[in-house]
Protein backbone atom coordinates (compact mmCIF):
# COMPACT_ATOMS: atom_id res chain seq x y z
CA UNK A 1 0.00 0.00 0.00
CA UNK A 2 1.05 3.47 -1.04
CA UNK A 3 2.66 5.21 2.15
CA UNK A 4 3.24 8.56 -0.27
CA UNK A 5 -0.06 8.91 -1.92
CA UNK A 6 -1.27 11.88 -0.53
CA UNK A 7 2.51 13.47 -1.34
CA UNK A 8 1.62 16.34 -4.05
CA UNK A 9 4.42 18.83 -3.50
CA UNK A 10 8.01 18.13 -3.28
CA UNK A 11 9.69 20.96 -1.86
CA UNK A 12 13.67 21.20 -2.56
CA UNK A 13 16.32 22.44 -0.47
CA UNK A 14 18.44 23.85 -2.94
CA UNK A 15 22.16 24.51 -2.09
CA UNK A 16 24.07 21.37 -1.59
CA UNK A 17 20.97 19.28 -2.43
CA UNK A 18 20.47 20.57 -6.15
CA UNK A 19 23.46 22.16 -6.99
CA UNK A 20 27.29 22.06 -5.96
CA UNK A 21 28.16 25.08 -4.09
CA UNK A 22 31.20 23.84 -3.39
CA UNK A 23 32.75 23.07 -6.89
CA UNK A 24 31.02 26.06 -8.33
CA UNK A 25 32.52 28.60 -5.64
CA UNK A 26 35.96 26.85 -5.85
CA UNK A 27 36.33 26.98 -9.88
CA UNK A 28 35.54 30.16 -9.49
CA UNK A 29 37.88 31.56 -6.68
CA UNK A 30 40.96 29.22 -8.95
CA UNK A 31 39.33 31.50 -12.63
CA UNK A 32 39.80 34.84 -10.07
CA UNK A 33 43.68 33.67 -8.98
CA UNK A 34 42.70 34.31 -5.44
CA UNK A 35 45.77 33.87 -2.96
CA UNK A 36 43.95 31.02 -0.86
CA UNK A 37 43.53 27.39 -1.67
CA UNK A 38 39.83 27.33 -3.40
CA UNK A 39 38.68 24.06 -1.74
CA UNK A 40 39.34 25.74 1.47
CA UNK A 41 38.22 29.67 0.33
CA UNK A 42 34.85 28.20 -0.25
CA UNK A 43 33.78 26.55 3.14
CA UNK A 44 35.12 29.37 4.53
CA UNK A 45 32.44 31.74 3.10
CA UNK A 46 29.72 28.95 3.54
CA UNK A 47 30.44 28.86 7.51
CA UNK A 48 29.70 32.29 7.88
CA UNK A 49 26.17 31.53 6.44
CA UNK A 50 23.85 29.88 9.29
CA UNK A 51 25.33 32.35 11.33
CA UNK A 52 24.19 35.30 9.62
CA UNK A 53 20.90 34.07 9.15
CA UNK A 54 20.75 33.72 12.68
CA UNK A 55 20.91 37.24 13.19
CA UNK A 56 18.25 38.28 10.50
CA UNK A 57 16.12 35.39 12.80
CA UNK A 58 17.21 36.92 16.27
CA UNK A 59 16.60 40.17 15.16
CA UNK A 60 19.44 41.54 15.57
CA UNK A 61 19.79 42.03 11.85
CA UNK A 62 16.47 43.59 9.91
CA UNK A 63 15.67 41.43 7.05
CA UNK A 64 18.39 40.78 4.49
CA UNK A 65 18.71 38.41 1.54
CA UNK A 66 21.04 36.27 1.12
CA UNK A 67 22.85 37.89 -1.94
CA UNK A 68 23.63 40.56 1.28
CA UNK A 69 24.83 38.29 4.06
CA UNK A 70 26.79 36.60 0.90
CA UNK A 71 28.74 39.88 0.46
CA UNK A 72 29.46 40.38 3.74
CA UNK A 73 30.92 37.20 4.60
CA UNK A 74 32.41 37.54 1.29
CA UNK A 75 34.26 40.92 2.65
CA UNK A 76 35.40 39.30 6.29
CA UNK A 77 36.39 36.00 4.42
CA UNK A 78 38.79 37.98 2.38
CA UNK A 79 39.99 40.23 4.89
CA UNK A 80 41.04 36.84 6.70
CA UNK A 81 42.53 36.07 3.84
CA UNK A 82 44.72 39.42 3.84
CA UNK A 83 43.11 39.38 -0.38
CA UNK A 84 42.60 42.31 -1.98
CA UNK A 85 40.00 42.21 -4.19
CA UNK A 86 38.42 45.57 -6.66
CA UNK A 87 34.89 46.13 -6.09
CA UNK A 88 34.29 44.92 -9.54
CA UNK A 89 35.78 41.58 -8.74
CA UNK A 90 34.26 41.18 -5.52
CA UNK A 91 30.80 41.70 -6.98
CA UNK A 92 30.99 39.36 -9.63
CA UNK A 93 32.44 37.19 -7.11
CA UNK A 94 29.11 37.31 -5.02
CA UNK A 95 26.82 36.65 -8.19
CA UNK A 96 28.63 33.38 -8.33
CA UNK A 97 26.23 31.40 -6.10
CA UNK A 98 23.64 32.45 -8.91
CA UNK A 99 25.73 30.44 -10.88
CA UNK A 100 25.74 27.41 -9.17
CA UNK A 101 25.67 23.82 -11.58
CA UNK A 102 23.43 21.12 -10.44
CA UNK A 103 24.94 17.87 -9.78
CA UNK A 104 24.40 15.49 -12.73
CA UNK A 105 21.09 13.76 -11.85
CA UNK A 106 19.76 16.76 -10.64
CA UNK A 107 17.91 17.96 -14.18
CA UNK A 108 17.08 14.96 -14.92
CA UNK A 109 15.56 13.97 -11.67
CA UNK A 110 13.56 16.94 -11.64
CA UNK A 111 12.21 16.66 -14.86
CA UNK A 112 11.10 13.04 -14.14
CA UNK A 113 9.78 14.10 -10.84
CA UNK A 114 7.19 16.97 -12.26
CA UNK A 115 5.97 14.58 -14.11
CA UNK A 116 3.53 13.46 -11.39
CA UNK A 117 4.47 16.04 -8.55
CA UNK A 118 4.49 20.06 -8.28
CA UNK A 119 8.25 20.69 -7.91
CA UNK A 120 8.99 23.47 -6.16
CA UNK A 121 12.29 25.33 -4.35
CA UNK A 122 12.22 25.57 -0.44
CA UNK A 123 15.63 28.16 -0.26
CA UNK A 124 17.12 30.52 1.12
CA UNK A 125 18.52 31.86 -1.28
CA UNK A 126 16.39 35.28 -2.52
CA UNK A 127 14.21 35.26 -5.52
CA UNK A 128 16.67 36.15 -8.22
CA UNK A 129 19.20 34.04 -6.77
CA UNK A 130 17.09 31.49 -7.64
CA UNK A 131 15.54 32.28 -10.49
CA UNK A 132 18.94 33.39 -11.89
CA UNK A 133 20.50 29.80 -11.08
CA UNK A 134 17.42 28.07 -12.60
CA UNK A 135 18.30 29.88 -16.09
CA UNK A 136 21.55 29.11 -15.80
CA UNK A 137 21.45 25.90 -15.27
CA UNK A 138 17.68 24.78 -16.80
CA UNK A 139 16.27 23.78 -13.72
CA UNK A 140 12.87 22.65 -14.70
CA UNK A 141 11.02 24.27 -11.52
CA UNK A 142 7.29 24.15 -11.00
CA UNK A 143 7.64 27.30 -9.12
CA UNK A 144 10.58 28.81 -7.16
CA UNK A 145 9.72 29.61 -3.40
CA UNK A 146 12.37 31.09 -0.94
CA UNK A 147 12.89 31.92 2.43
CA UNK A 148 12.21 35.56 0.69
CA UNK A 149 8.56 34.90 0.28
CA UNK A 150 7.36 34.07 4.19
CA UNK A 151 10.33 36.61 5.44
CA UNK A 152 11.66 34.07 7.46
CA UNK A 153 14.60 31.94 6.85
CA UNK A 154 14.79 27.71 7.41
CA UNK A 155 14.33 26.05 9.89
CA UNK A 156 11.98 28.96 10.78
CA UNK A 157 8.36 26.83 10.61
CA UNK A 158 7.04 29.52 8.40
CA UNK A 159 8.84 28.34 5.77
CA UNK A 160 8.14 24.44 5.96
CA UNK A 161 4.10 25.50 6.64
CA UNK A 162 4.56 27.97 4.23
CA UNK A 163 4.78 25.61 1.31
CA UNK A 164 1.63 23.86 2.57
CA UNK A 165 -0.30 26.84 3.20
CA UNK A 166 0.46 28.69 -0.36
CA UNK A 167 -1.46 25.30 -2.06
CA UNK A 168 -3.77 24.56 0.63
CA UNK A 169 -2.60 21.54 1.06
CA UNK A 170 -1.81 19.38 4.93
CA UNK A 171 1.29 19.28 5.80
CA UNK A 172 2.33 15.75 4.91
CA UNK A 173 1.08 16.30 1.23
CA UNK A 174 4.60 18.21 1.37
CA UNK A 175 7.58 16.24 1.38
CA UNK A 176 11.20 18.21 1.77
CA UNK A 177 14.22 17.20 -0.16
CA UNK A 178 17.21 17.94 1.14
CA UNK A 179 20.72 16.34 1.68
CA UNK A 180 20.73 17.90 5.29
CA UNK A 181 19.45 15.91 8.42
CA UNK A 182 18.95 19.20 10.23
CA UNK A 183 16.69 20.72 7.77
CA UNK A 184 14.80 17.12 6.98
CA UNK A 185 14.22 17.00 11.47
CA UNK A 186 12.52 20.81 11.14
CA UNK A 187 10.40 20.25 8.44
CA UNK A 188 9.37 16.59 9.88
CA UNK A 189 8.56 18.65 13.35
CA UNK A 190 6.21 20.25 11.13
CA UNK A 191 4.76 17.51 9.83
CA UNK A 192 6.25 17.80 6.30
CA UNK A 193 7.65 13.80 4.97
CA UNK A 194 10.97 13.91 4.59
CA UNK A 195 13.79 12.44 2.01
CA UNK A 196 17.43 12.50 2.42
CA UNK A 197 19.41 12.82 -0.18
CA UNK A 198 22.93 11.83 -0.20
CA UNK A 199 25.90 14.48 -1.77
CA UNK A 200 28.90 12.95 -0.19
CA UNK A 201 31.07 15.87 -2.03
CA UNK A 202 28.81 18.51 -0.39
CA UNK A 203 31.87 20.35 1.22
CA UNK A 204 34.60 19.30 -1.50
CA UNK A 205 36.19 15.86 -2.71
CA UNK A 206 38.36 16.54 0.18
CA UNK A 207 36.14 16.65 3.27
CA UNK A 208 33.92 13.68 2.47
CA UNK A 209 30.89 13.89 4.51
CA UNK A 210 29.17 11.36 6.50
CA UNK A 211 25.45 10.24 4.62
CA UNK A 212 24.60 7.43 6.85
CA UNK A 213 20.27 7.16 6.72
CA UNK A 214 18.61 8.22 9.71
CA UNK A 215 16.32 6.18 10.09
CA UNK A 216 13.27 9.16 11.15
CA UNK A 217 13.62 10.23 7.44
CA UNK A 218 10.94 8.76 5.38
CA UNK A 219 13.17 8.40 2.27
CA UNK A 220 16.92 8.03 1.93
CA UNK A 221 18.13 8.27 -1.92
CA UNK A 222 21.42 8.71 -3.50
CA UNK A 223 20.37 11.21 -5.74
CA UNK A 224 17.02 12.09 -7.49
CA UNK A 225 16.89 9.36 -10.20
CA UNK A 226 16.97 7.02 -7.16
CA UNK A 227 14.18 8.77 -5.39
CA UNK A 228 11.93 8.74 -8.63
CA UNK A 229 12.48 5.10 -7.93
CA UNK A 230 11.57 4.79 -4.14
CA UNK A 231 8.22 6.98 -5.11
CA UNK A 232 7.39 4.84 -8.22
CA UNK A 233 8.35 1.51 -5.89
CA UNK A 234 5.55 3.02 -3.75
CA UNK A 235 3.23 4.18 -6.21
CA UNK A 236 3.45 0.78 -8.01
CA UNK A 237 3.78 2.33 -10.89
CA UNK A 238 6.14 4.63 -13.36
CA UNK A 239 6.10 8.65 -13.18
CA UNK B 1 20.56 53.77 -30.71
CA UNK B 2 18.74 51.32 -28.17
CA UNK B 3 16.05 53.11 -26.21
CA UNK B 4 15.22 49.68 -24.40
CA UNK B 5 18.83 48.25 -23.90
CA UNK B 6 18.69 48.63 -20.33
CA UNK B 7 15.88 46.59 -19.57
CA UNK B 8 16.63 43.44 -18.31
CA UNK B 9 12.75 41.86 -16.80
CA UNK B 10 10.02 41.41 -19.24
CA UNK B 11 7.16 41.43 -16.09
CA UNK B 12 3.88 40.13 -17.89
CA UNK B 13 0.32 40.55 -16.88
CA UNK B 14 -1.16 37.39 -17.11
CA UNK B 15 -5.41 36.85 -17.65
CA UNK B 16 -5.97 38.29 -20.74
CA UNK B 17 -2.37 38.95 -21.69
CA UNK B 18 -1.03 35.48 -21.66
CA UNK B 19 -4.02 33.07 -21.29
CA UNK B 20 -7.28 33.36 -22.62
CA UNK B 21 -9.71 33.32 -19.41
CA UNK B 22 -12.59 33.95 -21.18
CA UNK B 23 -12.51 31.23 -23.94
CA UNK B 24 -10.95 28.79 -20.86
CA UNK B 25 -14.12 29.52 -18.53
CA UNK B 26 -16.58 29.46 -21.07
CA UNK B 27 -15.74 25.94 -21.98
CA UNK B 28 -15.75 24.97 -18.95
CA UNK B 29 -19.04 26.69 -17.98
CA UNK B 30 -20.55 24.84 -21.40
CA UNK B 31 -19.00 21.17 -19.85
CA UNK B 32 -21.12 21.54 -16.89
CA UNK B 33 -24.01 22.43 -19.16
CA UNK B 34 -24.97 25.33 -16.60
CA UNK B 35 -27.97 27.14 -17.57
CA UNK B 36 -26.33 29.95 -18.47
CA UNK B 37 -24.86 31.44 -21.84
CA UNK B 38 -21.08 30.51 -21.41
CA UNK B 39 -20.05 33.42 -23.00
CA UNK B 40 -21.99 35.85 -20.67
CA UNK B 41 -21.13 33.70 -17.66
CA UNK B 42 -17.88 33.82 -18.47
CA UNK B 43 -17.73 37.53 -18.20
CA UNK B 44 -20.07 37.88 -15.54
CA UNK B 45 -17.69 36.20 -13.05
CA UNK B 46 -14.99 38.31 -14.07
CA UNK B 47 -16.70 41.65 -13.28
CA UNK B 48 -16.55 41.10 -9.63
CA UNK B 49 -12.63 40.88 -10.06
CA UNK B 50 -11.64 44.19 -9.38
CA UNK B 51 -14.01 45.47 -6.98
CA UNK B 52 -13.16 41.95 -4.93
CA UNK B 53 -9.56 43.41 -4.83
CA UNK B 54 -10.12 46.85 -4.29
CA UNK B 55 -12.42 45.55 -0.93
CA UNK B 56 -8.84 43.95 -0.06
CA UNK B 57 -6.43 46.72 -0.22
CA UNK B 58 -9.03 49.27 1.00
CA UNK B 59 -8.76 47.03 4.56
CA UNK B 60 -12.66 46.14 4.31
CA UNK B 61 -11.40 42.09 3.50
CA UNK B 62 -8.10 40.63 5.11
CA UNK B 63 -5.50 39.43 2.61
CA UNK B 64 -7.42 36.74 0.44
CA UNK B 65 -6.06 35.27 -2.48
CA UNK B 66 -7.38 35.24 -5.52
CA UNK B 67 -8.73 31.61 -5.46
CA UNK B 68 -10.78 32.89 -2.88
CA UNK B 69 -12.58 35.96 -4.25
CA UNK B 70 -12.96 33.82 -7.15
CA UNK B 71 -15.05 31.33 -5.12
CA UNK B 72 -16.90 34.21 -3.37
CA UNK B 73 -17.73 35.81 -6.86
CA UNK B 74 -19.02 32.48 -8.56
CA UNK B 75 -20.85 32.06 -5.27
CA UNK B 76 -22.48 35.22 -6.20
CA UNK B 77 -23.11 34.61 -10.14
CA UNK B 78 -24.53 31.54 -9.69
CA UNK B 79 -27.02 32.64 -7.59
CA UNK B 80 -27.93 35.72 -9.65
CA UNK B 81 -28.45 32.75 -12.41
CA UNK B 82 -30.62 31.11 -9.81
CA UNK B 83 -28.18 28.22 -10.80
CA UNK B 84 -27.74 25.25 -8.47
CA UNK B 85 -24.27 23.15 -8.32
CA UNK B 86 -22.77 21.00 -6.13
CA UNK B 87 -19.61 21.72 -4.13
CA UNK B 88 -18.06 19.37 -5.78
CA UNK B 89 -18.90 21.21 -9.19
CA UNK B 90 -18.30 24.74 -7.98
CA UNK B 91 -14.76 23.43 -6.45
CA UNK B 92 -14.07 21.82 -10.02
CA UNK B 93 -15.19 25.27 -11.62
CA UNK B 94 -13.14 27.50 -9.29
CA UNK B 95 -9.96 26.04 -10.56
CA UNK B 96 -10.62 26.40 -13.66
CA UNK B 97 -8.80 29.86 -13.13
CA UNK B 98 -5.89 27.26 -12.32
CA UNK B 99 -6.11 25.64 -16.07
CA UNK B 100 -6.35 29.07 -18.10
CA UNK B 101 -5.32 27.91 -21.83
CA UNK B 102 -2.68 30.14 -23.53
CA UNK B 103 -2.76 32.19 -26.19
CA UNK B 104 -1.74 30.74 -29.78
CA UNK B 105 1.54 32.76 -29.59
CA UNK B 106 1.75 33.01 -25.69
CA UNK B 107 4.30 29.77 -25.45
CA UNK B 108 6.78 30.50 -28.47
CA UNK B 109 6.73 34.34 -27.75
CA UNK B 110 8.11 33.53 -23.89
CA UNK B 111 10.50 31.25 -24.95
CA UNK B 112 12.13 33.55 -27.64
CA UNK B 113 11.95 36.69 -25.05
CA UNK B 114 13.45 34.55 -22.19
CA UNK B 115 16.40 33.85 -24.46
CA UNK B 116 17.01 37.55 -23.83
CA UNK B 117 15.45 38.73 -20.66
CA UNK B 118 14.50 37.21 -17.52
CA UNK B 119 10.65 36.65 -17.76
CA UNK B 120 8.64 37.20 -14.74
CA UNK B 121 4.46 37.15 -13.95
CA UNK B 122 3.22 40.10 -12.49
CA UNK B 123 -0.08 38.83 -11.74
CA UNK B 124 -2.80 39.33 -9.31
CA UNK B 125 -2.84 35.60 -9.23
CA UNK B 126 -2.23 33.68 -6.34
CA UNK B 127 1.30 31.54 -6.62
CA UNK B 128 -0.56 27.96 -6.54
CA UNK B 129 -2.73 29.54 -9.44
CA UNK B 130 0.36 30.73 -11.24
CA UNK B 131 2.29 27.70 -10.97
CA UNK B 132 -0.68 25.07 -11.78
CA UNK B 133 -1.27 27.45 -14.87
CA UNK B 134 2.25 27.64 -15.73
CA UNK B 135 2.54 23.67 -15.45
CA UNK B 136 -0.61 23.16 -17.18
CA UNK B 137 0.26 25.20 -20.36
CA UNK B 138 3.69 24.50 -20.13
CA UNK B 139 4.84 28.59 -19.86
CA UNK B 140 8.27 28.63 -19.39
CA UNK B 141 8.59 31.44 -16.71
CA UNK B 142 11.83 32.18 -15.54
CA UNK B 143 10.24 33.36 -12.28
CA UNK B 144 6.52 33.19 -10.64
CA UNK B 145 6.10 36.32 -9.36
CA UNK B 146 2.44 37.35 -7.70
CA UNK B 147 0.76 40.02 -6.00
CA UNK B 148 0.49 37.19 -3.00
CA UNK B 149 3.98 37.92 -2.79
CA UNK B 150 3.64 41.80 -2.06
CA UNK B 151 0.70 41.49 -0.05
CA UNK B 152 -0.79 44.33 -2.07
CA UNK B 153 -2.90 43.63 -5.69
CA UNK B 154 -2.02 45.75 -8.68
CA UNK B 155 -2.48 48.86 -9.14
CA UNK B 156 -0.39 49.06 -6.00
CA UNK B 157 2.86 50.71 -6.56
CA UNK B 158 4.61 48.10 -4.23
CA UNK B 159 4.06 45.39 -7.34
CA UNK B 160 5.24 46.98 -9.99
CA UNK B 161 8.19 48.32 -7.77
CA UNK B 162 8.28 44.87 -5.90
CA UNK B 163 9.96 43.55 -9.29
CA UNK B 164 12.66 45.56 -9.34
CA UNK B 165 13.32 46.13 -5.93
CA UNK B 166 13.81 41.95 -5.84
CA UNK B 167 16.10 42.24 -8.44
CA UNK B 168 17.79 45.67 -7.30
CA UNK B 169 17.34 46.75 -10.32
CA UNK B 170 15.56 50.14 -11.44
CA UNK B 171 12.51 50.68 -12.37
CA UNK B 172 13.35 51.60 -15.56
CA UNK B 173 15.02 48.34 -16.07
CA UNK B 174 11.69 46.40 -15.79
CA UNK B 175 8.75 46.28 -18.69
CA UNK B 176 6.03 45.09 -18.49
CA UNK B 177 3.83 43.44 -21.39
CA UNK B 178 0.13 43.19 -20.65
CA UNK B 179 -3.17 43.54 -22.35
CA UNK B 180 -4.56 46.59 -19.97
CA UNK B 181 -3.90 50.14 -20.62
CA UNK B 182 -4.91 51.05 -16.90
CA UNK B 183 -1.99 48.73 -15.73
CA UNK B 184 0.46 49.82 -17.83
CA UNK B 185 -0.40 53.35 -16.80
CA UNK B 186 -0.01 52.23 -12.95
CA UNK B 187 3.82 50.75 -14.02
CA UNK B 188 4.61 53.77 -15.95
CA UNK B 189 3.98 55.80 -12.95
CA UNK B 190 6.36 53.88 -10.79
CA UNK B 191 8.97 54.55 -13.87
CA UNK B 192 8.55 50.74 -15.59
CA UNK B 193 8.91 50.42 -19.25
CA UNK B 194 5.30 49.55 -20.55
CA UNK B 195 4.54 47.35 -23.84
CA UNK B 196 1.16 46.83 -24.70
CA UNK B 197 -0.39 43.44 -26.30
CA UNK B 198 -3.92 43.52 -28.18
CA UNK B 199 -6.30 41.17 -27.42
CA UNK B 200 -8.98 41.82 -28.80
CA UNK B 201 -11.02 38.60 -27.92
CA UNK B 202 -9.93 38.56 -24.46
CA UNK B 203 -14.01 39.19 -23.62
CA UNK B 204 -15.19 36.74 -26.29
CA UNK B 205 -15.53 36.69 -29.96
CA UNK B 206 -18.87 38.32 -29.40
CA UNK B 207 -17.09 41.01 -28.15
CA UNK B 208 -14.20 42.87 -29.37
CA UNK B 209 -12.20 44.90 -27.78
CA UNK B 210 -10.86 48.40 -28.93
CA UNK B 211 -7.26 47.71 -28.64
CA UNK B 212 -5.81 51.18 -30.02
CA UNK B 213 -2.53 52.08 -29.32
CA UNK B 214 -2.15 54.63 -26.48
CA UNK B 215 1.14 56.60 -27.75
CA UNK B 216 2.16 56.56 -23.73
CA UNK B 217 3.27 53.23 -23.86
CA UNK B 218 6.79 52.39 -24.81
CA UNK B 219 5.86 49.73 -27.24
CA UNK B 220 2.60 48.49 -28.65
CA UNK B 221 2.51 45.12 -30.84
CA UNK B 222 -0.13 42.34 -31.97
CA UNK B 223 1.50 39.44 -29.58
CA UNK B 224 4.18 38.32 -28.39
CA UNK B 225 5.82 37.58 -31.47
CA UNK B 226 5.77 40.81 -32.79
CA UNK B 227 7.19 41.77 -29.46
CA UNK B 228 9.80 40.27 -29.48
CA UNK B 229 10.37 41.64 -33.11
CA UNK B 230 10.03 45.05 -31.76
CA UNK B 231 12.85 44.51 -29.04
CA UNK B 232 15.19 42.62 -31.87
CA UNK B 233 14.90 45.89 -34.01
CA UNK B 234 15.56 48.35 -31.01
CA UNK B 235 18.54 45.89 -29.98
CA UNK B 236 19.70 45.71 -33.64
CA UNK B 237 20.07 41.88 -33.04
CA UNK B 238 18.19 38.65 -32.63
CA UNK B 239 16.95 37.30 -29.86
Amino acid sequence: MSQFKDVEILAFDTFGTVVDWHGSIAREVQALNLAADPMEFSRAWRVGYKPAMAKVMAGELPWTRIDHLHRQILDQVLADYGIDLSEADRVHLNLAWHRLTPWADSVEGLTILARHYTTCTLSNGNLSLLANMAKHSKLPWDLILSAEVFKAYKPDPRTYLGVAELFELKPEQVMLVAAHHDDLAAARACGLRTAYIERPEEFGSDAIKDVSPQPENDLHAENFIELARLLEADRGKRL
